[in-house]
């Protein structure tokens, strides 16, 4: 009976490309038009296979964390492109449709994220040894979306260029001019803009392993008298500066608290000041944090649809002067952290066990399907007090962007 | 009493600047700072005072349209500014705050535009005599906000590089292309599209004056062929194109319709297919058509907010590409539509009479000032079915403007 409801849900989900499923029992399906990625895997227990049925998005990880679900002659990536695929494609499990109600009231609870829990949020994912993401991020350990504009680029390429992509938005057109970094990781960006740029930058984080070796980085480049780094809510600060620049942290923000960051923002730019936002996004309108991912990965955590944030910077008053959508770069991006994680599994198993390694993998090729073959994005928008902030066309920020310093990047990891 | 209530409200709002009034019984006032633009009318009755305190955006337009209000020592244009000013830095009026609810009950009535009543808008304002969209208008009789990349071009270049912008957003990247205009006016952009880009274009618009100049001129032009204009509303296309391009229509949809618009667009797009979407927009938040405009100029008509757009687009499951707002440029566009319109005055007098004369002047110098010092703007979105329709990075487009061949552009009228 379960196995023939698991049975017809999967068959319902699954109609391109191709998915193989071994039983416990040792009997086996097939579903899919065998057009597209095809995968297999087997399900070792008939527990397995009840939890699979009764809450799949939760299930699916932690079984594959336990090692109940096994790829069968695939890695997890390539079994998650089969269903991310046919989710995306029109397909649905049954239960998610019984689920998602729920969900949605949950979210708006679950992304509350008052000033205490917000840095709990944080340090759950952020406060990992730091040796784990030396080992599969960049070198300047860009924990974002890079910019690929070929395609062929080398991650340690990618997330310069990002860098630069950004730095080109901010309008850093004479030295001097005061940045604040919110949500500033490891520094990377902050040191940047200091460098190449000429800015004075405040980076802000709730991380204190981000924090101490962001400083250490600042010292180290000699870049300590015009870069800081403060331990810092956003809501805690109120200085006006000439430009804000905020990159991959306002997915932790949450849906109820986006009026409160973009007003945030409105008060801490002085009147000719310019934001840049850079954020994962949804392209289909709103939805729902996956279960498993807010529950291992980031609590708290949500990619809001751009429906959710206009509202937001509209009621602030801020005027949105350019939006640009990344789409397929964090795809490409992700895929280079995957083969890095894989190549490093040993060391990174050194550091943690097998089930945090198998965590991390299903988190990352989750994430890369996602927006590989689902609905998902990174949005840069950009913001100003004025009207009359920034030039009449946008041919500036391509124009800045080729005349940029070009940062040294190390070869290929 | 009245007289008094009139002075505290116009007191309250005008706060910068300077703006003098004279009153029927010859008394004067005067308010404002006296920093930034001042001007100055008579009120020529008691009647036009009470008209004013009760409904001062309906009233203002009539009573100057009356000769009842009547600038002194400036334009219509001049007060207009300071009015404008005044009202989007903070101060309003409190008659205004009172009729808000109702106006905003009032907005979605307004524009259910259901076929036959878009079809009676749109007379109402573009079936004019098209004589007098020739003496104000550029020559190839572009009616929505043009392109001034250094704010120095003649109208004529303005509205040449505004075709070229927006066709070069279109990824017409090789001949033959089907292209669908939906509201294309008198035909320039669907000419320009044929003639410079090689595309098969199709121009719908709802009015017949429109439709028979457009026709006319793809003869003239020997490009019939390739080019064929139909009476047709949105609604009813249905078969799916290369490529769609709106330009200054979507005001007309309304707000209920902006689901619909959008849908239409994406059952209209090939899998491959591109959007660029063309329209005045307003800043901060969503709001309400000044009721004078929606009597006189534009029945139906709406400028939305970003916020009101974004939740339609993606509802339809279209991909929101690009985002580019122009700010200023419709100021500078109207302006040069204001200077040519007075310096053609005796002509359009002899069309229509002294009251519609002041109607347009009225029309014109208060959308200018909406764009200049209010929250107005002019957005274009890019939209693609397929999140693969488009390039990595933006550059493509403007390569493409760089590289597409110059329309001959006449000298400045």
């Amino acid at each position: 009976m379960l196995q023939a409801s698991l049975r017809v849900a999967l068959g319902r989900l699954v109609r391109r490309g191709g998915l193989r499923v071994q039983l416990p029992d040792g009997a086996g399906w097939s579903f899919g038009d065998g057009q597209g990625p095809s995968a297999a895997f087997a399900l070792r227990s008939p527990r397995a296979l009840r939890r699979l049925l009764l809450n799949p998005s939760l299930a699916f990880g932690e079984l594959y964390m336990e090692g109940e679900v096994q790829p069968v002659g695939c890695n997890i990536a390539e079994v998650l492109e089969v269903l991310v695929l046919n989710q995306h494609a029109g397909g649905d499990h049954p239960a998610e449709a019984l689920l998602g109600p729920w969900r949605w009231a949950r979210r708006r609870l679950d992304q509350l994220n008052p000033a205490g829990r917000a840095r709990r949020n944080v340090a759950h994912h952020y406060d990992l040894n730091g040796r784990l993401y030396a080992l599969f991020l960049d070198r300047d350990r860009q924990y974002s979306c890079a910019f690929f504009p070929t395609g062929q680029e080398t991650l340690e390429e990618a997330q310069a260029l990002k860098k630069r992509h950004i730095a080109a938005k901010l309008r850093l057109d004479r030295p001097g001019l005061e940045v604040l970094d919110i949500g500033c990781g490891w520094g990377g960006m902050a040191l940047h803009l200091a460098r190449d740029w000429g800015a004075r930058v405040t980076g802000i984080t709730l991380s204190e392993e981000q924090l101490a070796e962001a400083r250490r980085r600042a010292a180290e480049a000699g870049l300590s008298d015009r870069v800081r780094f403060e331990l810092m809510d956003y809501r805690a600060w109120t200085r006006p500066v000439d430009r804000i620049v905020s990159v991959g942290m306002f997915e932790h923000v949450g849906v109820g608290n986006y009026a409160t960051f973009f007003r945030t923002l409105r008060f801490a730019l002085k009147p000719d000041g310019v934001a840049l936002v850079h954020a994962i996004g949804r392209a289909k309108g709103a939805g729902t944090t996956n279960p498993w991912l807010a529950k291992y990965i980031f609590p708290g955590g949500y990619s809001p649809a751009l429906s959710e944030v206009v509202p937001a910077i509209e009621h602030a008053g801020l005027w949105i002067t350019d939006l640009e959508i990344l789409r397929m770069h964090y795809a490409m991006t992700i895929r280079e952290w995957r083969r890095r994680f894989a190549a490093n599994r040993d060391a990174i198993g050194a550091l943690y066990d097998e089930r945090f390694c198998r965590m991390f993998e299903f988190y990352l090729a989750g994430c890369e399907m996602t927006f590989r073959h689902g609905d998902h994005m990174n949005w840069q928008v950009q913001l100003a007090r004025s009207p009359h902030a920034l030039p009449l066309t946008r041919d500036w920020m391509a124009e800045a962007e080729r005349a940029a310093p070009r940062e040294a990047v190390p070869a290929g990891g």
